[in-house]
């Protein structure tokens, strides 16, 4: 059982950022990393929509024998985890959950900020997550959409990435919020211009790597850490799409350290 | 037959735009409009798999009995319009077709641009209908992503959007272009700037006008144009989307100048 892959998947490629923190804590492991590029972005979708397209990614990984899964996308683990935990026993991590735990952590002034896709604000999810940790903190939330196209057409560093982020950052100004939780995976990549955006006293959570340390530690307590050194293949890391592979090779060398082999296109609607 | 309603469809709200001008051009006309919410955007994605989403459409839009369908999608129109009119024996009209012909009989230097997203550019088919009008005339395109994140997030009259207009205008100065194809629903709604950025020497087509114009042509040939006047109500204007019925009439009001009843939710994949 523990020599079997972990499976992750996310709406397209921001998910490799979680997939990068995965492989560079677990480098024992083996991955199946699954990318819905037919039906992204998940980000202005509803709940039920998300949710229906985690079970059939879910389903798909499932055949694909692996021991967990991370859903390594913010609107996904914060629509569609609860469902997925109720449906299926396997263990499932999601990056809200880890990303709130650490943000809980490390605020001393008690307001938390949360950038992210307009679904993952509107949900909720992450007040409620926190509420569990930490009842006396605040959380304000600020949608930003334009980050994830910005991001895929490659502006990181960018006068126009540095104006869009100074007006999404705006509202946080004076507010005494000291902690700001990266809500989308695309967003790790623009780090630096956010953080300038932000002002050098707030601290920047990724949920990436809070997730990537979460899995370790869930592994570790349920016996399912691989034991033996995997050589690094194509064996190892496995990719499927569910559309436009090589769009999906192309941007996923901007977001990884490796080069991918092939990423295999399948039907996921009929899982 | 003719006094049943057109089909018009887009993977979001971008169609409203042409919707816009057929309802100018045939207020005798009922509608019935479907959005592909849940799958939208449809331009990052394969020929294959656009074509799969088409098909389920059109099966839907003829369970509602429509007389004609337009395709007010460039991405569909460039990948799928050849198949559907294979494959079914109503009238379907793209937008492709008639913002090619136009662009062909405005330009006088012989050379037309053509902007849009990734998948469009990328199909070659602006190139291959306009070989069939004017074989003479050469055609440079160029994708434009980021256009469509900042027309949805409303960034309609913003020094961001001129800075980005700016920099995809750039490789056409000089190069003798004079005739500009806005080859993506969402650009007509940045007309302006657009066209200060391109300079005013450039004209510029809007494909939605010249659908409207040739969709009327083709039901008026068909005898298929409705002679009685019609109620200006929900009846008469009906839409459909697979997702985010709330979101889509949020945005609507943007793009249509008139009020949308109920948006209805639908499960296209079972069609």
């Amino acid at each position: 059982m523990s020599s079997r892959p972990i499976g992750v998947f996310d709406s397209g490629v921001g998910g490799l950022t979680v997939l990068k923190e995965l492989i560079r804590r677990l480098p024992k492991e083996r991955f199946v990393y699954f990318g819905d590029m037919a039906r992204a972005p998940y980000g202005p979708k509803s709940k039920e929509t998300v949710t229906r397209f985690s079970r059939q990614i879910v389903n798909f990984l499932m055949k694909q024998e692996v021991k967990a899964i991370v859903v390594a996308c913010n609107t996904a683990s914060a629509m569609a985890l609860e469902a997925l935990e109720k449906e299926f026993e396997l263990p499932i991590i999601g990056v809200v959950k880890p990303g709130v735990k650490a943000a809980a952590e490390t605020t001393n002034s008690g307001h938390i900020g949360l950038i992210g896709t307009e679904a993952t604000i509107e949900s909720g999810i992450y007040e409620d997550y926190l509420k569990e940790y930490r009842p006396d903190v605040k959380l304000t939330g600020r949608s930003c959409p334009l980050f994830v196209s910005l991001v895929e057409e490659g502006c990181i560093e960018d006068p126009v990435t540095t104006e869009i982020a100074r007006r999404y950052m705006s509202g946080f100004k004076d507010t005494g919020m000291d902690t700001l939780i990266m809500g989308c995976t695309h967003f790790p990549m623009i780090e630096d211009t956010i953080q300038r955006a932000v002002g050098e006293g707030v601290r920047l959570v990724n949920p990436a790597f809070e997730t990537a340390r979460s899995t370790q530690e869930m592994l570790s307590e349920k016996d399912l850490l691989n034991k033996k050194d995997i050589p690094v293949n194509e064996e190892a890391y496995r990719f499927y799409v569910s559309d436009a592979p090589e769009r999906f090779r192309r941007i996923a060398s901007l977001f990884l350290p490796l080069s991918i082999g092939e990423a295999k296109q399948i039907a996921i609607e009929e899982y």
